[in-house]
């Protein structure tokens, strides 16, 4: 296919499974095991997430993609006259067609930096919010929402995240991350921020599956595995149970076997490492401060068109008349001649 | 595991894919090709499937799963003050877990014949409704949904789908029909009911790739391409957009290479027939009269046990106090000696 | 105007209000006080409800109309994974046009006997559902509705409410009782159900005002006042938040002053009552048994014509080819003249 | 009562209903009529409606508050997939508690001036919606919702209504312009727009009762009769239905005989002018630039204490750490004792 030669660094969703990944699905193929998450591949992938998390009694669910998960899990959390705070930027207040609004509930959005919530705005806002004499007349504030890494693939730092679980319990209100790209940040070595960390500062986050070396997949953890009534439920509800549910067990269960999953961004972290070095040097501006595997620079609008001959990447947005703003996306499967290729474009 | 060496009847969603399917995700794992569907496999399949029906001009969209699906083209289809006429027994009736109801349609049950609505009960529905004073008061009966084959296995025919489409055509409604086991409906010898039938007949209805040799996956056919609006954006609202959208194109592509679709359910309807025979010889009632891969029969109470230690079976409700009727569901690779180990031991 | 000319039994919501309401409106007229409820009109009334509930904690607030009230309350009381078990003849079941349905919530139809749930039924559908296998793919029942008087225009013993109660708290989920028609169930000397009955025996119910001469407005008692969290937002969420708020409390303070809400549907009975014995008397056949101010009786289709010149009343249902139920109601206003008129054209 | 006693500026909605409102309501109390808006008097103020916006085609809906009125129109207007653009100050984007989300759409909030949409900014926001390559992963703008007054008290002129509806009409997208002080717009010289305009300029608008001499209501215009099909099934289904339908019939009969309405505004304007006459001769700064019945101010801090012992005014906002903006609003009965006693206080 001819898509297929071009250079490819539009997005961490455009290859298949990790080799370990795929071998798992093919080697039982012919099984059969009871559905919808009863058998035993999910329990053996729960427990191998439990333990990454240092959290054995923790809750884990799968389910299939991104928005499903999130929609599903911020209807859990809140009630009816809630709603959930969100960057501005945040995946939910932007590029989910509106599928928390769909389920009933307002995105209340707050300013980015660097695609981050800041702990202060939200105490702030929910401060704001309990002393403004009308707000029984407004949407409550039920919850916070973050990515990590952002949607600018940026990281939280553990105070930065510590910030915010004080300012949530302070408000007794959930913290929810959601960790699409979740390999991205834990490979990443300016990042201080682990999966035991997460399971003791959010009441639910999500580990990331589709992005991170699955064909598809994403893990819900919830540290208080009593905190969601009805929550398969909900799941079944929301379109989100697959009914082979074995395949979300065995994918995960390849991942959290021997740490694979700590260690499959890594790649990705080195290939966008270089280049954003080789970027730096041949003059182009990076923008967003991104450490992760989301790297962002400012092209000429004059360069599009021959670059975009030879590698896909993504728009993102426009800078100035005369230059946009574009992202490269590396992945767990980015090799060093690919950006060999891609710095001799450039 | 354990669970594998039981005699496997419980359900046709228990194995993982057929292995033309498989080898296609294997083969193609590492090509790197755009997300959301817009990759030329998923065109590939598209194409397929639209001459699978005779219907060049066809709209296919590949959607995860079967509640999902329900529930994303109900959605589509209805104007809020609408509800969806299904039979008491329909699957979105009983076992979605009021996911049409979280979308805010209300589900409008007739009884069930066989599992199947009867046109001339849908015709006089909607004429008592359109009769009824009060009707501005009521849900608007908006649109029809059937299940083929039914949650009972039963089969419509082609004269008693043609009766539903004139109906519908009365009354300007839709016509959807679910196809989660639409494989096993086209495999069964007594049907008369083709693809390209369902193309002139209904105006939207999906093909069940889950539990027909696919890994996951429904293919969505709206004959008119023009009837949906904003059909992409609701996909993706309810969470039914996966990410690497070529999973499903690669899936279907190989089920609707040599019309393997149309051929993949005949070992199971082989099997059940087979069973049904034994089942007779050995004095069983079977029920509902399924002639497609579910089988339903009366068993005792007491010898439900003994049974339940070599095989999984479905409970499906209780007959009187000393019987239950169960059912055994064969599928695309049951076998031949699969069928003579469980006919030993009824 | 030429329709008020005719006698008028179609409804008990025909005319404006009782005199002493109409008096409190007016002579408030133009004062000017808080508004949303905020109010000492407001203060004054639900004083007065608590007390005639015998239940000084009681929570109360004023809705506008029936069927908000019941979205309202029952948005307020389920998660979104639960349905509302009604009887198949309850309003929210049939004439409410899916508002239940569009906050997302799946009603959930029991036989009805004369209108009414048999607690034995509410039961058995509660425990079926704990044992199904398949029910986290199920809506869980999570509340009980029931209106009184029914929409038959029957009533609940007693003991009929103390056994249903007995099942909500065997399966611990919450009884709401709509009482759009309570002044006439309460006027009822077959009656033994009170206003502290109800207010011991339901979670919440509510005091219709629309039909039992207010001009408009429910009273939403919530006996145990820290059951709903958010209500008041969910009220204003639902539109059923009176911006002019102290017209409800002006005209629920009006008839909670002198009991008159416990004494105004008397007339409405006694009409009911002779109407009910005409009838019997010139051999008409009644129906459903009811006591209250609806009297149900079944008309030969060939004197329908000319009784309507006359009267209004409602078309019910079909009874056979050749006869029709229809439905005189009575109401607060209903004078002793009004049903001797009538009597003379039956 | 002790809060009549205070001088009453903090709302428009504070007292009861004009003294030819209150008397249409007194005459017709004990008249029998059909429910539902289905009464002579409804479809007089229908008329009485449609000739004072030169629009005999024109459909009329009553609805009995705000919120649901917004909610229901909204609901009625888009599809699942589509959002309502407003300004970040509509009500609807901030004091509806959410009731537009909880039908399922969002907010996509524009910057105001001075409270209002401007059409180059909503152009944009239109034109870069269709540009961006993601948009069918983003809630689709599907309406624009303008208020008139908007909440800053503000005026759209009639070319920038017409360049709204240039816009509008350019996308194809329906126009809807929230009346709920409809009055005052009307009442004030400044304003060069009639109710005809708003029937050639809208696809839909309501005429606010409420605020403007009725006790409650609100009038649907649909100036395109046959634009929102289902359009009374969704007004009862949102709980906007008033059994008593009459009620708004009767007001808005008053309201609309002898151009009443036209002219109920004034005093409310003339008060108004001379407030902000006052205000602005004892230096205070006026805030939003409001001709209409809502005045804006900046005052210390150290005063709104000892003002409001005598005073009923409204908090904004906080202006700086030393000064608030306040509000006094005026209405169709404040005299110009109120305002002289009010303006010795300042």
């Amino acid at each position: 296919m001819e898509t297929a030669k071009k250079l490819c660094f539009a997005s961490d969703y455009m290859k298949g499974a990790h080799p370990a990944v795929l071998a798992r699905l093919v080697e039982t193929n012919m099984e059969a095991t009871s559905g919808y998450g009863m058998d035993p591949y999910c329990e053996e992938a729960k427990d191998l997430i439990r333990r990454a998390c240092g959290c054995p009694g923790a809750r884990v669910e799968f389910l299939v993609g991104g928005t499903q998960t999130n929609a599903t899990v911020i209807d859990a959390l809140l009630r009816p006259y809630q709603g959930v705070i969100a960057a501005q930027t945040g995946h939910i207040a932007t590029h989910e067609a509106g599928a928390i609004e769909a389920g009933g509930h307002k995105v209340l959005p707050l300013p980015q930096h660097a695609g981050k919530l800041d702990a202060r705005e939200v105490h702030d806002c929910l401060r704001d919010f309990a002393a403004d004499e009308n707000h029984e007349h407004m949407v409550m504030p039920g919850m916070v929402y973050i990515s990590h890494p952002t949607e600018y693939g940026t990281l939280y730092t553990k105070s930065e995240l510590q910030a915010l679980r004080a300012v949530c319990d302070e408000y007794g209100i959930p913290l929810y991350l959601d960790g699409a790209r979740l390999a991205y940040a834990l490979a990443c070595p300016q990042s201080d921020v682990t999966l035991a960390d997460l399971a003791q500062l959010c009441d639910v986050f999500y580990i990331g599956g589709t992005k991170c070396g699955a064909l598809f997949g994403e893990a819900v953890v919830i540290p208080k595995a009593d905190l969601l009534s009805g929550f398969f439920t909900l799941i079944k509800q929301h379109g989100a149970l697959l009914a082979k549910g074995r395949l979300l067990g065995l994918q995960f269960g390849a991942l959290f076997t021997d740490s694979l999953y700590e260690k499959i961004g890594a790649p990705a972290i080195r290939a966008a490492d270089t280049l954003r070095d080789v970027l730096a040097q041949k003059g182009y501006t990076l923008c967003f401060g991104s450490p992760t595997n989301q790297v962002f620079c400012i092209m000429e609008n004059t360069r599009l068109e021959a670059l975009g001959q030879h590698v896909e990447y993504s728009f993102w947005e426009k800078a100035d008349e005369a230059h946009t703003v574009i992202r490269f996306a590396t992945d767990w499967a980015t090799t060093k001649e690919d950006v060999e290729a891609l710095s001799a474009l450039l």
